[in-house]
């Protein structure tokens, strides 16, 4: 994944002083960065029956229809509250500061369904386990994570203990 | 597109009374569905060539990425403020009531770059039409636009005078 990498860029400073920002959009804009992440997204998971691949709101939406595309499932969004328009399940979930909330649609995943969850970043983890939880409270079965850029030095991988988790491309700091 | 047609779900008086939302949710869900919009949003332009496939937060996330891989072009997000970490350059545009400002990183799109902007629905075009002046302030193309879901009944297609705009699915009230 070297090749993916190279395409990131790292901006300093953003979104606060100290924090030092892997910044996808380079690797996206070039048609060989896109369809590499894209391919190995989809190599991570093509042994594997899924129904459906969810992506979170809004960066998660980027990868997570094209993964379902080449996965031959479905693909549900994640979203941040009134945005969804019918009946939703919800979860908040702890921040840095404060909380943020959830929501996914009742009807859009089934008892048994078998679900990968997609995102561009896997960093503490909570939206992630968030995420898992609406799954499992709609009867889901989280068959597996994948993540672009895994940041190893913070806890992400910890808060999905159980879980199966893949990343394409990791920093330790 | 009437088979994708059916998979759209309606929903009365949604975000507001009076409203006639079109939740496409439904439509993503279903693998055949997701497979059966993204191959006839890449089915509009494949004859030509295309740099880059726009998509708008959030909900253009969804298609752009999927089009811009089938396209084999890269994909560029137009984002809301300070979401984007890198220079950028923003629109500001007239909502029904209010404003709203999108970004661009400014070195996105260069001069003389193919642009297809993707978006799931075409209604008074003003996000439409916000990023079209984005594109061209950084010396882009707009090859066309195209729009899962279009309202004809909005002025949309009028604010788009002048461009190449597709819809696969219309409605009419």
């Amino acid at each position: 994944m070297d090749n993916l990498k190279a395409l990131i860029r790292e901006v300093p400073d953003f979104p606060k002083p100290g924090i030092n920002f892997y910044d996808i959009t380079t690797l996206l804009k070039h048609p060989d960065g896109l369809r590499g992440t894209v391919d190995a997204l989809a190599a991570q998971y093509e042994s594997e029956k899924v129904d459906t691949v969810i992506g979170v709101e809004a960066r998660g939406f980027i990868f997570a229809p094209a993964l379902a595309y080449h996965l031959n499932a479905g693909f549900v969004p994640v979203r941040k509250p009134r945005k969804l328009p019918a009946e939703c399940v919800s979860v908040s979930y702890d921040l840095e500061y404060g909380q943020d909330t959830l929501e996914i649609h009742r009807d859009a995943v089934g008892e048994g369904h078998r679900v990968i969850i997609a995102d561009d970043l896997l960093a503490t983890g909570g939206t992630a386990r968030a995420v898992v939880d609406l799954v499992e409270e709609l009867g889901g079965v989280v068959v597996g994570l994948v993540f672009v850029v895994e940041l190893e030095f913070l806890p992400g991988r910890k808060k999905l203990e159980g879980y199966d988790v893949r990343s394409l491309i990791k920093y330790q700091s």
